[in-house]
């Protein structure tokens, strides 16, 4: 298995997630930790954070950076990663091994095709983790803590190099490592993830009185922190989804309609047991991810 | 106004809001707590627990009661808490002042019409604050740190005694006192907590699949939270609240209806900037809450 003190990582984009990425692998004793964005102010600035040890804002930099890197993070929006891996195949030091952290899997490995050279080992991630903060200046590995990490992995990735990678995910916080093929991940997502920021958004567009949060209880406001969303990013996991996501708006639909219905016309038997189900239903869903924590062998 | 070393409390009810309420008011320097809770292992272990004084489980004892407190907290559901005003009305002190905490206000004020005797004072209120856990054994009053409380006061109510209440809950950690009408509150609270509800539960109706969390990044745990919810209580709130519940349901419908036509059509364009609007919205909300703590005069 590769060493830290031997491997050179690169971070490409330090976003939130690729700043809070290299903030937690600062702490790891890897060689040297180098970081690319188009921002210069960006890089500078975490260069004197100390969180990067040198990095690149043009593709000249970007290049040389490359050829030295043992390890990349691709930190960067599914088709910037696309276009990202289309441009700079040629310049990943043989051996490297890749990874990134797109919310969607599918559409880049569907265009990636023949493009991935044979040398390089990438291994497609998604750490399900977050912030309603934006960019660099929003980052802190703190995010990491006791949640999901799902790994795509291709038939010819090597074992060493995923277990290598599962280190690190845990070192960072982690505690729990799904694996999964790409499918299953957008399927899976859509759901989780994407159906509950549209719901997020949505109900805060519907609603004009600015002062309504001198009226809640507390759902309000963990029903809408994610609707201070990433519009850009967020519109294009959407759009790069779209069939999953429909068919998951549609099957949420499918349920609200129920309860409205039950509600409309005062089924209140048929609603005590439907919500009675749904308690137990998400007391369950919690129990299932705590007890694969207790026995992580078993999966 | 009243002195809390003078003033004997009753409440009503001692499950997770009562038992919340008793266990902050008895820090407070009160003559006398006393409760009343049809399960008489929850009344002996709140005395045990030194949350009360004494108590009652049965209707000779909470007469006895009654008679006795010079402010009681009705912690009932909105029916149960109209039924015992029918029933109990009679018994209170002279010169009490009573309160509640029912989630819906007009079912119980429309029809408690001139039942309501003059020699009582009557201040509705709703303390928004909640936890998915149940009954007297899940009871805390850490809830109600930073929440919202909503009066909503009668034009005969005692400025002293709405002044007196308004300190209890300022004590009780609560930050931000709104007063308001019955017909508001009804229709804002459908929003802000029976519809986050309804939402909260027809998404985990929706999915069938139990390892779910497995994939998740924060947000679905955060809309489904509420989702454990109490069934028979809130199907009574939603069935008492029908028509501003069902006015709300639309409402998010058609924001959800327009988010996923713009999904389906690829209107990119669109999409980004109603997220947009969406996320400055959100942070309004959150800072026109933020800029009234900070000048409560103003209010």
């Amino acid at each position: 298995m590769r060493k830290r003190e031997e491997t050179v990582v690169g971070f490409i984009g330090l976003g939130l997630m690729g700043g809070a990425l290299a903030m937690g692998l600062r702490k790891m004793g890897f060689k040297k930790i180098l970081g690319y964005d188009i921002k210069a102010t960006v890089i500078k600035k975490a260069i004197a954070d100390e969180v990067i040890d040198d990095g690149a804002w043009e593709s000249v930099g970007l290049v040389r950076m490359l050829k030295e890197c043992d390890l990349v993070f691709i930190c960067l929006t599914p088709m910037d990663a696309l276009g990202f891996l289309a441009l700079y195949m040629e310049d990943f030091k043989p051996g490297a091994l890749i990874t990134d952290i797109t919310g969607v899997k599918e559409v880049i490995f569907r265009n990636l095709g023949k493009l991935l050279r044979t040398d390089i080992d990438y291994v497609p991630g998604h750490p399900m983790a977050g912030s309603e903060k934006e960019g660099y200046g929003g980052a802190t590995d703190s995010i990491f803590v006791n949640r999901n990490y799902i790994l795509t992995p291709r038939p010819e990735n090597q074992p060493d190099n995923i277990a290598f990678l599962k280190e690190i995910i845990t070192d960072l916080g982690f505690n729990h490592i799904v694996e999964t093929t790409c499918q299953i991940h957008d399927e899976k997502i859509a759901f989780t993830s994407q159906l509950c920021h549209v719901i997020a958004a949505a109900l805060v567009d519907c609603e004009d009185d600015l002062s309504i949060t001198g009226f809640e209880g507390g759902s309000f406001g963990d029903l809408t922190r994610i609707a201070m969303i990433n519009a850009p990013m967020w519109t294009e996991l959407f759009m790069c989804n779209r069939k999953n996501l429909l068919e998951q708006i549609e099957k949420f639909e499918k349920s609200l309609d129920a309860m409205k219905s039950m509600i409309a016309e005062d089924e209140e038997k048929e609603l005590i047991e439907r919500l009675q189900s749904v308690r137990e239903k998400r007391i369950e869903m919690g129990n299932i991810r705590e007890a694969k924590l207790k026995r992580p062998e078993a999966e």
